[in-house]
């Protein structure tokens, strides 16, 4: 469940534009009215908000709050305000590029986004940067990290509950046999993570678990510096519990020696309008301490004032 | 340019179910009529009639014509009635079964279809086989010949023309070295094939050409009868000339010591509303026949009357 709240009653598109204008006019911005209104819309309707700014005032909105805003609190409003698709674009790219490298987000949006999703993702990818999605994270990776990621970028898995526990069964002793082997990144082991429907890899992993004692991921932690097998963990994590997969970025974001905002921002900015209700519950079972409590006492300013509304705190 | 012909005037889908209904009705079956309405509507038409035909007679048209026809004119009738995307789903699906295994068939659909087309037949398969395309061609592959297969099924490749001249030199470099260590499925030389749009392969093999002094195909003709490269030799002709792959697979087809109907069969039915006028000059060009000639030589009845109904003869 979503955590973003949306007023009953709304200003009209053109209305909320008209307000963003003013929050940028004069000397200082607006921020607490930047917040009231973008972070209490919905994609559908803050896409119209951008269509009524960019015709009332032939402007990029995105293009003034980038020019209005700075650090943390910009990222986030800038984050949130693009529609899901293109924000995953954008993210995907970020990560490939040298200076912002990041498998774990590519890894991320690959594994917690739906078939459909994931595919309007690689869609947006091809308007906005003339390339495909794919190639780009191939160019950017090499080894046993490049095969894991192209082939979950490249997956577009079958999303029915139906499961065939014979198959189950036959791929829990392949995972199995491969990972006694230390073969982490056997052809074989990638095609099922990759190929197989969420449904179906539960199957497994939970036959997996049953008939050999321990749960996958912890026979993965062989080495916990291995990169490799750090993100296969976090895709297996995040492909059958991606709200346990969430809850523990943001724990190590906000516990970390100086909070990583770009994790706590990407978190809450992507996971908002979808299961971020879920991912706070989660949160606090292991933490002991609500998400919107954690979140007050590491970050402050405008940057604390817009998570907390896109939590739902507000 | 398409082949298929259809009449500036067409009765009605209703009035077309109508006939072919008459024309499975009593003791024989009348496949002049078959044809002359099936193989001279287009997709949509088609579409419509097998609706109008399912509403008025609460009976699959596919199946009525599985039960009243056989062999190879079963097979051209069936297969082109099915819309585009139904068909391909329906030849990559049989063509992973061990039976009728064929890894030319999933090769030739992944890389002569359009991007958005070959996704659409990624969703029909969902849909029809309630699984994902790649899992089962994942599943039925191994090796080298699955790493290129699984790669191809999946890609989403950019459609634009722009073309990165210094990427064509670089990425045209490392299929040389490679090429040269006999590293014929190496990661880089996948990624590339896979990834890189089809303007782009181009490109950066007109550079391999002018720069290596070889056409890549002559170069990766070391052992005509390796399999991996032989499937590897045809994914680049049909990435980069479709036609000429095309007019390739007719000849080798017709050529053959009894005829390969299948091959005739699926080229036909399937690029009959897409290119069919490019391949059959092609086929003249190489073979110093007319297309419908050579067919009409090799086939016969029935068959050969739908054959030569799709490209354009009757």
């Amino acid at each position: 469940m979503a955590t973003l709240k949306v007023p009953s009653s709304i200003p009209s598109p053109d209305e909320d534009a008209a307000q963003l204008r003013k929050a940028f006019a004069g000397w200082g911005t607006n921020e607490d009215l930047i917040i009231e209104i973008l972070a209490h819309r919905n994609a559908a309707q803050r896409k119209l908000i951008r269509d009524a700014y960019g015709a009332g005032y032939g402007e990029d909105l995105l293009k003034d709050l980038d020019a209005e805003l700075s650090s943390d609190f910009q990222r986030a409003v800038l984050l949130f305000t693009l529609e899901p698709a293109e924000r995953d674009a954008y993210l995907v790219n970020e990560a490939t590029k040298r200076l912002t490298a990041s498998n774990v987000v590519i890894m991320e949006i690959a594994c917690s986004r739906s078939s459909s999703d994931l595919f309007k993702v690689r869609q947006t990818y091809h308007a906005r940067y003339k390339k495909s999605l794919e190639e780009d994270v191939a160019y950017h990776t090499s080894g046993d990290i490049r095969k894991l990621l192209v082939s979950l970028v490249t997956a577009f898995r079958y999303e029915g509950d139906e499961v065939n526990m014979t198959l189950a069964r036959s791929e829990a002793k392949i995972l199995h046999d491969k990972i006694s082997e230390k073969s982490y990144c056997d052809e074989e082991l990638i095609r099922i993570l990759s190929t197989r429907s969420k449904a179906q890899i539960n199957a497994t992993l939970n036959h997996y678990n049953d008939h050999f004692g321990n749960a996958i991921n912890k026979d993965l932690k062989t080495d916990p510096n291995d990169e490799f097998l750090t993100l296969l963990r976090a895709a297996i994590k995040c492909l059958t519990y991606p709200e346990k997969y969430f809850q523990k970025v943001l724990r190590m974001g906000i516990n970390k020696l100086g909070t990583d905002e770009w994790a706590l921002t990407r978190v809450v900015t992507t996971r908002a309008e979808v299961d971020m209700q879920r991912i706070a519950e989660e949160y606090q079972k292991r933490n002991s301490i609500p998400l919107g409590k954690a979140i007050a006492k590491d970050t402050s300013g405008d940057y604390e004032k817009m998570l907390l509304a896109l939590i739902g705190q507000v």
